[in-house]
């Protein structure tokens, strides 16, 4: 089935404990289009870019099956600019430089050619510019997952607030689950974001896993203990790619299959944290991806 | 088989953000034999209290077939003492009072009677107190677990080392593991513990769950997602209970049956924290645990 992602394509510079990065490409729509393509080929890009950003990144999406019709590049802008430091837990960082660039005043323009979509998976980028794309649809997708931050969540709550009333799933970590329902315990929180519209809600806890949330029902994902994490960043996005990219797949919205879809994400994750960006999902093989799900199976199975 | 559990019994006086106990009954050998008793019928206790401490508990500890000949009661002393004051998040804790009184020289006495104990584990005490209870049994139990915590790590380093190389599995909590290995990743945390003596490690991570790990091969354990940890105090050995326990009822100590045992653990340890104290655990049916350990499969079972 036909994915369409709309979010932020981007340029980063990271620092982590094992070194650091000039610009590199990043964005939420850029690691979630990149991990959804290895579960399907139907894969719609929306975003919005400067002319300071490289065709052979476009055509790296391309080759990766990710259609950019979607993508505009504004002349004489530039492209958004993200710089993060990362404490020596890996688990924290600061944001060292933020330039929006074309990301302020973004319209997302959705092609003629996207309209067939079943799957809109909105990637984190501000909640009024994610509710105009659930607008410019003509059909309502079979299933929209969202993804936000601590910042909308701070400066943009109102927004938030009504956009999480037109969705299916939200995804978002742990420290963001309470900060939006001031509950601490996230089986609470899951709870009440569920009074909040999304019907499904899944809450990533980093290496500690991700809960999947549904009426009545909690599955648990474990992360994959990992000698070492090389850089997070992305790894939330290409969680969600990973995720939605199994359902469109499948088309299978079951609790059954987004238990496996969870893995699937989890499994992606764990490849995005071995190198800096998108290096290491930027080519694997489906051999490598299912290695890395039956090492979850084992992770996690037992019998009584 | 036989079990032979040696730790402290005490009394804790203990303040959480739901409310606060004057002193109740508590220590780490009284968590692991309630919970252990679930499990075995043979199950000798080996601690030391004063002659302040109530016969009714000890009266309790028997009727769920805990053997107390081992314990100790010292006339004119009192029984050690513990306060502490739980923070918002209930994962971390402030110790308020520590009085050794009865702890400082215990001589841990093996009574005839409990020398065919197969399965040994040294709940949370010195480390020197723990290896000569390993000195006086005639025969090396079929498997020794140790518990420990970051108090010994750091004024009973060299004792802790040497009591590591005769012990078979090690459990302890991650901020521990950090401690004791000066690793931050709990992958090679376990490596690094599995080179000083113990052949399989336990590492728990609190509401995230437990990481077993043996030779070439990892099993994680999710905690059960609760709406609220009432008290948390015990819930480690609690767990410690639930696992040797199971391993005892069954004499099989294979990774599987481990991996079993961890689960047994957990749910011992999820029940241990809906109630301040030993209350939860001191009641509880067989029906009860095994509907909890079924929460278990249903939370963390998937198929591709």
């Amino acid at each position: 089935m036909s994915l369409l992602t709309v979010g932020s394509v981007a340029f980063d510079a990271l620092e982590t404990p094992f070194g650091k990065t000039d610009k590199i490409i990043g964005g939420s729509a850029t690691y979630i289009t990149l991990s959804a393509s290895y579960f399907t080929q139907e894969n719609n890009l929306v975003a919005v870019v400067g002319d300071d950003f490289p065709q052979t990144m476009i055509d790296n999406l391309n080759q990766h099956g990710v259609r950019t019709e979607g993508l505009q590049v504004r002349v004489g802008e530039k492209t958004f600019f993200w710089s993060g430091k990362y404490h020596n837990d890996m688990n924290t960082r600061d944001t060292v430089e933020v330039q929006l660039n074309v990301m302020e005043g973004f319209d997302p323009i959705i092609p003629e050619s996207y309209q067939d979509c079943q799957y809109l998976m909105l990637g984190n980028t501000a909640p009024a510019i994610q509710q105009t794309v659930i607008e410019r649809l003509k059909n309502r997708p079979k299933l929209i997952v969202l993804d936000t931050m601590n910042l909308w969540i701070e400066i943009a709550n109102s927004d938030l607030m009504s956009l999480l009333k037109l969705v299916d799933v939200l995804v978002l970590n742990d420290e963001e689950a309470r900060q939006l329902t001031h509950e601490y315990s996230v089986v609470k929180a899951a709870a009440k974001i569920r009074t909040m519209g999304p019907k499904t809600v899944i809450i990533k806890k980093g290496e500690h896993g991700a809960l999947l949330f549904s009426e009545g029902q909690i599955f648990f994902a474990p992360a994959l203990p990992l000698e070492s994490v090389f850089d997070p960043t992305g790894a939330g996005d290409t969680f969600a790619g990973g995720f939605i990219g199994h359902l469109a797949k499948t088309d299978d919205i079951s609790f059954e299959n987004m238990k496996r879809a969870v893995i699937y994400g989890s499994a992606m994750a764990s490849f995005c944290v071995e190198k800096f960006g998108t290096e290491r999902i930027m080519n694997l093989t489906q051999h490598e991806i299912q290695t890395r799900v039956n090492e979850f199976v084992t992770l996690s199975a037992f019998g009584l």
